[in-house]
């Protein structure tokens, strides 16, 4: 089996560097074929364009999707650097996004890596997919990060808001909406705060965490059966909304 | 009294380019004075690394918002590109963020600006403030944006969830995070769907959306001073978690 980490941290010598090392000798002590795609190291362009196709369906309005899907269909349409990773990210049964946490969200080369990679036509779109019918479906993503903020401040009385909801964006509708089972995330809390022994801990609590990949259950998401494609997706009448982003009480309405 | 408008589309015929200019024209008749930062024209960099900064406060390990810090205390310390844009958000007492929705989120160009732009010890920070004690407390931000999908899909019954659930971690963790008042979101939805009319209606309702600017009002997040920094900035007892993040119920803790 098939491991993908997407590794996105400027510093070779950073907590996320170590959690990255660690993911690697873990999972390929447990078995698992472990490929790293170290964005910074390969100086992976963030920025979606033109540039991303060998061949352009409508060279006068980049619609970029339309791009995408008309290169899905030549074969060699996309450039080398996102055919490769579209190419990994395929190979892989699970995929583990380590990230340093900035600004409530991916930091750009990370975000730019999923607006390139996770392309119309192969990842996702009419023919291939989404969400419960999505192409990863089976296959397992997670979330491994790393704040600046102790854990209290991403609960539900935080500052920052719960979790759940910081990530729902990220969680449902990058990795869920292309059909993986979602895993809860690994959060590195504060790792510059907790000394040699704390950073040491998080290290075994991540170690721990990812040899129970086979016992940890995935997050709850709604499936597409639960809405109405002829209600513009919304939930069915009866179902009662059971995410954070979903709340609509269902009762009495069928 | 002076606008920023960034807008990050790569295609300059998009519906997010008529979007932008029908902002400027806007604002320019109501007596704004507006500045636009067009990522994509730029050549905005979007990575944040080392290379943002003129010299380096540790060259041996890269602490990016350490770097920021340190950048701001030496009054030229900051990259070219990102010092310029430090400057047109300093002017600007309304800010407007010009996008298509990418992935739930910004597109990686216009999340680098954020990532590179926001920068510790002059946007926010111990000495500057954050929340709203922020730098830029009574100043105004909104989202504009487009979606691909249907209003109804980011309803609380919809697909892909509530959209101030969606928002929360731009809402809160970007824009209120610095400060500012944030005005509700003004959401294109779907205008590749919607036809000439459709799109000349979008057209007018974002016109008149500002118009209605200080008849708007912001969005309700808690002030500082509902949470209790020697509780790791949790809600205080009896405060009741008013937002999508923020639902501890606080009756009887008090």
């Amino acid at each position: 089996m098939k491991a993908l980490i997407v590794y996105a941290h400027p510093e070779p010598k950073s907590f996320n560097a170590a959690l990255k090392d660690r993911a690697m000798a873990t999972l390929n002590e447990l078995g698992w074929r472990v490929e790293v795609s170290d964005l910074y190291e390969q100086g992976f362009k963030a920025t979606a364009d033109g540039e991303d196709f060998t061949a352009r369906a409508d060279a006068d309005y980049l619609k970029y999707a339309f791009e995408q899907t008309n290169a899905a269909k030549t074969g060699d349409g996309f450039a080398p650097d996102v055919a490769a990773e579209i190419a990994k990210l395929e190979a892989a049964e699970l995929l583990i996004l380590q990230f340093p946490m900035w600004w409530f969200g991916f930091p750009a080369i990370l975000k730019g890596w999923v607006d390139r990679v996770f392309a119309a036509g192969v990842i996702y779109g009419g023919d291939v997919g989404m969400f419960s019918r999505g192409r990863f479906k089976g296959r397992r993503a997670m979330l491994s990060f790393t704040t600046g903020g102790a854990p209290e401040t991403y609960g539900p009385a935080g500052l920052y808001g719960a979790a759940e909801v910081v990530l729902w964006p990220i969680q449902n509708g990058i990795l869920n909406f292309v059909g993986y089972d979602v895993l809860p995330p690994f959060i590195a809390a504060a790792p510059s705060k907790v000394g040699d022994q704390g950073r040491a801990d998080l290290l075994a609590a991540f170690d721990a965490r990812l040899r129970a990949l086979d016992e940890t259950k995935p997050l709850f998401f709604h499936p597409l059966e639960d809405f109405d494609p002829d209600a513009a997706w919304t939930l069915r009448p009866g179902v009662s909304g059971r995410t954070v982003a979903q709340t609509r009480d269902g009762e009495g309405e069928a």
